[in-house]
Formats: structure tokens, C-alpha cells, sequence
């Protein structure tokens, strides 16, 4: 009998689910807003009755083969619980598997965001399509997310937190994080420091296309300041600079740790990656003389036996589709 | 019957060899200088008789289990291809493994000395005696090398490089190391770090001590530095403080990207740990998350399901040993 999965994104805004093949075809899929100011109380009913709602939908389709759950962090694991995650705030130390479990009544699997959206890189993304085993993938988003897949599992870590690469520090002595540490890569490489750091360079006068948006009071986004730099906008430009010199950075720390065959980058962010590509490769070069020793020739082509750096290939879904893998993979 | 296996360390400076008994006790062992400046067949030569001479000195203790030889790295593994490594000039390119295998005749496997020092506190030290079976090791020594222990065994990564931690950028925009990076933790932390900034402080007019012996014509070295720190003297002080920042810093980053249950410092300059590591938990607090949510209560007794760090337990022996090791857990 053939067998479906449902995938569940718990993102700080929406909350999306999707019923999966056994080969990862999507069936059905629905998104609804996060009622995050509401409390956990109600967005773990809205799950609840959406979970059930898509598992009647693909009812036809088989048997159920699980339930995986992709949550922002940090989060306790296998436990389930949610420890202080920055964009779900109030929901400190919910029991997000026992008590979905509960309205369920049926087993779930919670996962971090960004380990699930590097599971599904690894299993259908690049890492299928290289026959790369191992891989290690940055997610730009609103923060910096870690995923680190070692021969094909998540690494975990002793109790789920490991991969928390965007509060790795880039620069020790700089500005300060919400995580209590200085100079993360995610103050600089995330789509909101990336917003920040357009609007300090409009401040300091070095982006008039920014400082048109701000005198509007119109929003920043990370979007604009890409479209920006395209046209030449020199503090647009500057930013994306900084970008690439935080990820090169942040890479090469990686690459001498860990010795992987693919990084990865994705997220909304990513999007920009001919802005600071070429400044990321000039300093993971400088700084990782692993990565100097393993390479590639060509870095637009995979080589097996190399360090490859690449672009994310499944984008925006990858953390959905990353969620509904877990019970293979994980459970 | 039983079994003997040989460990090699080959040092920059000394070459030693042991025979270990199946659970690890030391038969015999030999040490001589390693002719570094002779070139590569000499020291070969040396090894390979040496090697010899040790298995018929143990040969009454039953079957050759194995030889392991732990090496300065970079070594691309499992090949054994030494590559620039910068305490063995001119043996780039050394196909250790080879070459050593067709004057013994018989199998060799080669480890980097890091990865083997590691794998000694796994499974006859610190892992054993905590039932740690992940762990992460940072050798103080020439330089600071690396070794990560992932379920029992070593994480090489895709193709030996793994665990090149001394070339983690601490401080990314200060002095340039012979790895081209800036700021590698291997400038603070290691004897040679010690050392050169204990003189630094002594031009500085910070250490009159360090000055007595610059203004004497005398070395300076890490244990130097450590006596005088002890008996008050404020450059050497300073240089254990930057020691204790350096190592706070990395060892951060490899919580936040491994969550490991231990972390230990061995090696030579690790003798000083009271001396560096109240600076270094302040800067892991500080710097990780992911150890302020998995910190012990009490830090000076193992605790599971926490982030422990500990000084090594085996001493100078554990790179000799875990050569020895290779064998079982590697081959």
C-alpha cells in the first residue's frame, strides 16, 4: 500500500502544511497566518486542526506514514521543547511534541527549521543530485539558520542544538546579538541585517535609493537593498560586500572544522547570490587554506573529492519538504 | 592469542614508538630524534627500523594487531599524503603511507596526531571515564590542533582535513598566520603564541621577568611564561588572559555548530589551565547560547546531557597511544 508523510513549517508568520508521496511529490498543501500573539495555546489548535484536516484530504492516497514538525529554535530534541526562540516569542519552554501529540493523538517529530531544510537538500536537493552524503547549509532568512547532514542523518548534537551557525561570531569584537554574543554572522547576513545595515548606510549618506525609502517611511527589505546594489547603488553595494565577507568568513571556520564535500546556501536571501558570491569565495580562499587544498577547478561545476560551495537548489519549500522527511529520516 | 599493536608519533622533533597490549598497557617503547633536516628517506629509514626493532621486541606477546602512525597534518587520509606541513619542511607531497608500507612490508595506517590524540581520550581518558562517546580535543602544543570524536569514532571529513581548529579565525582582522588567515586561534593559544606574546608584552615594558630573559639572550618559553604569570608578573598575566579569551572564543563557535558533551584541552600548554581557564569559561558564557542553556551547575564534575569542558587526562602519551588505536578504530 502506498504511503503519504505530512510536513509541518512552523515559521514565526505563516504556518504551512503539505501531504508528501513516499517519493516526495507534493499532494496537497495549506497555509494559514501564525496567531502567534495569540499564544501557544491557539497556534497549537490551528495546527492541530489543520494536521487533520490535510490528513483526511490525502486520506486516499495510503496510509500515514508520519508527522514531522519544522520549528525556529533552539529547540530540545528528540524532547520537542522550545527554548527561548527568538521568533516565537512566548513560547518558551513549550512541550511543542507532547502537547501536539496530545490534540492528535498521533506520534509527531519535531525538527529544527534549518536541520529540516537541509535534510531535504541532502535527500533531494543538491546532495541527491552530487551523491554528496554530507553537507552543511546556511539558510538566510529572518535569522541565519544551520543544518549540518553527516552521511546522510541530521547531526544533531547531544540535545538537538547543534548547526546554530548563524551565531557563530564573524567578528568577535563587533556589534552585540540578541543571543548575547558579539558580531554573528547573522547580524550580517540575515535578510533583517541586511535591511539594518542599508539603513545605516543611508544614515551616513552613502545610499540615496535607501534614504528615498526611509524618508518615505517606507519599509526596508532585503529585496530593495539587492535591487538596489544591481543599479549601482554604492551603499546597497557595500552591504552586499559585508554579506559576502560574513558568509566567506563563517565558511571558512567550516570548511577547516569539518571538511564536508557541499555547503549550501539558501533562504530568501540567498536570492542575491551573484551580489556576494564573488567577495564570499575571495575570503573563504584567503582565510581556509583546507579550502584551498580541496578546490574545485571549475567552482561552477561539482567535483567529487572537493570542497563545493553552491546555492540551495529546492528554495522556499525546502523547510516543508524538509519537515515531512523527518519521520523517515529522523523518526 | 593475544595481540600487540605499535603506535608511531612522529613529531617534528622526536620520533616515538610503542607496543600497547590489547586493553592499552604499554610494553615497550622507543624514542629518537626525528632527522627532519636528512630529509624524508632518512626519517623514513629511521621509522621503518625502529618499527621493526619494537615488533621483535614484543613478539612474544602474541599477534601484530596493527600499526598506526600519527603524524603533523595537513594529511589528506586515507591515502597518508602529507601536504605542506609546516613542522616537517620538505616532506610536501610524502607519501607516507606508501613508502613506509614498502620498506616494512607490511600494512601501515596513518592518522593526523591531533585526530589520534583525540581518539586516545575517547576510548582510554576522558570519553571513557564519562561514557562520553562524542568529544572534541584541542592539542596546545608547536601549534593547536584538533581532533573530533563523532559516535566513537573520528570525524575526518571527505578527505582527512577535518579538525583544523588552530586555523579557526578568533580574531579575524588581526595578525596573519603562515596559513594566510588572520587571527587563527594557533596565534593565542598555542606554546609558540605563548611565547611570542610574552616577548611582545616584554618590548612592551609589561614583563620585566620576560625582559630578564630577552636582555639575557635566553628563550623564551610557554612554561616560562607560565611561572611568571603565577608568581604575579602582569605581560606573562595578560598573555594567559589572551590565551583564555582566544580559547573561550573557539571553543563558542564549536559549541554553537557541534553541541558536544565534552570538550577537553590537551597538550603541553594546557599544563597552565588555571591560569587560562576561569577567562576562558567567562568568554564561552559569554559568546554561546547553546552552553549558557547546557552549562553543568557544577563545572568541575562531569554532567550528562551538559556541555563539559575539561583538561585532558592522558598527558603527553595520549598522540602515542591513539596512534596505537588507529588499527582497531580507524582501519
Amino acid at each position: 500500500m502506498s504511503k503519504f508523510t505530512v510536513g509541518v513549517d512552523l515559521g514565526g508568520t505563516n504556518l504551512r502544511i503539505a501531504g508528501f508521496t513516499n517519493d516526495w511529490q507534493r499532494l496537497t498543501s495549506l497555509a494559514i497566518p501564525t496567531r502567534t500573539r495569540e499564544g501557544p495555546a491557539t497556534v497549537l489548535g490551528d495546527m492541530a486542526s489543520a494536521i487533520r484536516h490535510l490528513i483526511d484530504q490525502c486520506g486516499g492516497e495510503g496510509e500515514l506514514e508520519g508527522i514531522g514538525v519544522g520549528s525556529p529554535g533552539p529547540i530540545e530534541l528528540p524532547a520537542g521543547r522550545l527554548l527561548q526562540p527568538p521568533n516565537l516569542p512566548g513560547f518558551h519552554e513549550l512541550e511543542l511534541k507532547v502537547e501536539l501529540e496530545a490534540l492528535l493523538n498521533l506520534p509527531v517529530i519535531i525538527e529544527s527549521d534549518a536541520n529540516a531544510a537541509a535534510l531535504a537538500e541532502a535527500h533531494a536537493g543538491l546532495g541527491r543530485e552530487f551523491s554528496a552524503d554530507s553537507l552543511c547549509m546556511l539558510t538566510l532568512g529572518t535569522g541565519v539558520g544551520g543544518g549540518i547532514i553527516l552521511n546522510g542523518k541530521i547531526w544533531h548534537g547531544m540535545n538537538g542544538m547543534a548547526g546554530e551557525i548563524g551565531h557563530v561570531a564573524v567578528w568577535p569584537e563587533g556589534m552585540l546579538c540578541n543571543c548575547g554574543n558579539r558580531g554573528c554572522l547573522e547580524l550580517f547576513a540575515s535578510a533583517t541585517g541586511i535591511a539594518r545595515m542599508a539603513r545605516e548606510a543611508a544614515a551616513e549618506g552613502r545610499s540615496p535609493k535607501v534614504r528615498e525609502l526611509v524618508d518615505h517611511h517606507q519599509p526596508v527589505t532585503a529585496r530593495h537593498v539587492a535591487e538596489f546594489a544591481e543599479a549601482g547603488d554604492p551603499g546597497s553595494l557595500g552591504v552586499y560586500d559585508t554579506v559576502g565577507r560574513a558568509l566567506g568568513l563563517a565558511l571558512a571556520d567550516l570548511v577547516n572544522t569539518l571538511n564536508l564535500p557541499l555547503y549550501t546556501i539558501g533562504g530568501g536571501a540567498a536570492a542575491a547570490w551573484p551580489l556576494f558570491a564573488p567577495v564570499m569565495f575571495r575570503e573563504l580562499e584567503r582565510a581556509s587554506y583546507v579550502y584551498r587544498l580541496t578546490q574545485p577547478a571549475d567552482r561552477s561545476r561539482y567535483e567529487a573529492g572537493k570542497t563545493n560551495v553552491f546555492p540551495a537548489q529546492l528554495g522556499a519549500d525546502s523547510g516543508l519538504l524538509g519537515a515531512a522527511m523527518v519521520p523517515r529520516y529522523v523518526g
